[in-house]
């Protein structure tokens, strides 16, 4: 997708050999930054201090990481390490875990010597494999859109939650892929972004990633959607996922159940755009899936641009207030319309997906 | 109600008898700054830059800014004027038009030498009936916290949006006025404060209250709510409104609703609280409330405190990112458990309000 009208990735290798460059997530988007990862240690901090995040983009991250630290010590008490390491950096999303569980499965029979270089081949074919799943889950979605299209007059008005954007992949995203298609496909379209409080993923990367594309957009705070809804500003809610449970719950960015709740009092077809590696079908429901609760300072603390053009970060409450931060929440099944994958579109139950995943 | 350990009120006449003072609003939990209000413009000026905001405080300020006006110039053209430019500061919190109305009312018919002097006495006892009013309130929702404290062990795990404080009243507040009743009562609770985007009435005016004010609270995103509710860590709802109609549909800060329907969702009581000054009996249903909306900048600007000390304002998207601002919405009566007034709590029905508003 585009920066300044450049074709970019959220993710690359060095030409050089010397590691993967990522866009810092955390610094837009004022700062097109990048960061180049060398080792373990930079790819591990990169995901926990989510200068990369998004489940797609964590699964990818981890599988170079962990190819990064097989060049360190590739012996197989490393590579369990390695993988431990990896893996502590962020609960929720299940594509982390699905990722490295492949890695592992693949060089733990690989000698050691070979390891390394296998590694790094096979986090590119992962790479390769997202945005392929992306493009599919976008031209399943496309005709979602097209449905809605050809009912109504205007542009088709999408509502999405934080950023699961191409910056949340390697390329396209997973929610904001059928807008991406759509938009090629020559469909008015018009994106409501939610700000997505406490890190504003959808303020300052969906906005960002909308804008350098082209797509009409309208930032909204996350208390504004439901009001939406109830006045027909809405067509079609789509969202991305975390993990998903072999029932069809949801686990997503906090807030993504509100909004589900609020598409349903209004009728509003409520989808969940994910690639399969974001299913867990070990887990029989959402209530399962562990919640990652972040710093207090997420949510007493703002990032922002000064006049001066500097980031900082100011104090948003009183000194001594405590917050909670949970950074994720469960939509039940019961209130998604279906999920868009790269198979295709399922209805969320079990009976559905029974097979697939 | 305290600041810093010195009882106070979010608004008083100068004793020296230039005009009123008020809490500039917009500085704190940053500031504890006083403004007096000198006339007609500095009261618009003060309700329209949300200097003072909350329903019942928009409607004594505006029925003193009448006052000062009537100081200026107490002809019955002048008055008409002056009504008018008060009224149309704020559109949605019908106790604005009600105090004015209720002014012009008592105004209208008394020589103008007379109405000045007139004007300020019957402001003084709108304020004063404000806070009898909002004491009242608090004595019946004391009744529903209790019967929550009667069925569980542990505090009272109460959820508010927005600023219905004491800083939205003359004194004790509408939704808080349960909590401050419950604390004087040793009842052991929990407040669960939203932030309140975009302008965070909750981190910078609910939280600073209550952490003066000695009540345990946690400050929470407004993405966050859902998930606590899901998870049985709220026991209460307890939010205020900017208008209710003659049905029971509740007019209340951006937001609301959505954590109207995650209560229902989980069958957590999802109480509003009141005064009758804040129902409109012309209006049959809350879809007929007009929705203010507010500049784009709200949005895409935050205002808070350096490490140096300093209050600022911060870009938090893209700088050509355009933001909607609808600044409240509409609850429909059926997620209502019931509206806690000063003369008992009422079902959000037409037949339960008819005959009371």
């Amino acid at each position: 997708m585009l920066i300044d009208g450049q074709t970019t990735t959220a993710f690359w290798p060095d030409p050089a050999g010397n590691g993967v460059f990522i866009l810092d997530q955390t610094r837009l988007p004022h700062r097109v930054a990048t960061v180049l990862l060398r080792d373990l240690a930079d790819s591990a901090r990169a995901i926990a201090d989510m200068q990369v995040r998004g489940a797609p983009l964590i699964g990818v991250t981890a599988a170079f990481g962990l190819a990064l630290a097989l060049r360190e010590n590739s012996s197989d008490a490393f590579l369990a390490k390695a993988a431990a390491v990896l893996r502590a950096t962020r609960p929720t999303a299940v594509n982390l875990q699905w990722a490295l569980g492949r890695m592992q499965d693949f060089l733990a029979p690989l000698p050691p010597t070979e390891r390394a270089e296998a590694a790094f081949a096979k986090a590119q074919k992962m790479a390769a494999a997202d945005v392929a799943c992306n493009q599919a889950i976008g031209l399943h979605g496309l005709e979602l859109i097209r449905a809605v299209q050809e009912k109504r007059r205007g542009p088709v008005r999408i509502l999405t939650h934080c950023n699961a954007g191409w910056l949340a992949t390697v390329d396209w995203g997973t929610a904001t892929a059928p807008i991406y298609q759509a938009q090629a496909a020559g469909i008015d379209l018009h994106v409501f972004v939610d700000e997505t409080r406490p890190r504003n993923q959808g303020a300052s990367l969906t906005a960002f990633e909308l804008g350098q594309q082209g797509v009409p957009h309208t930032l909204i705070v996350d208390n504004a959607g439901g009001h939406l809804m109830q006045h027909g500003e809405i067509d079609l809610v789509i969202v991305g996922a975390d993990r998903i449970a072999a029932n069809g719950d949801v686990c997503n960015k906090i807030g993504t159940y509100l909004k589900a709740l609020a598409a349903f009092d209004n009728q509003i077809p409520f989808y969940v755009a994910a690639p399969f590696s974001t299913f867990d079908a070990a887990l029989a429901e959402g209530g399962l899936i562990p919640i990652e609760e972040r710093s207090s300072r997420e949510v007493t603390h703002m990032s922002g641009l000064t006049a001066g053009g500097e980031i900082i970060e100011v104090l948003i409450a009183p000194p001594a207030t405590k917050a909670r931060n949970p950074a994720f929440d469960v939509t039940p099944a019961r209130l998604v319309s279906g999920i868009i994958t790269e198979k295709g579109v399922f209805a969320a139950n079990a009976g559905a997906l029974a097979g697939q995943i």
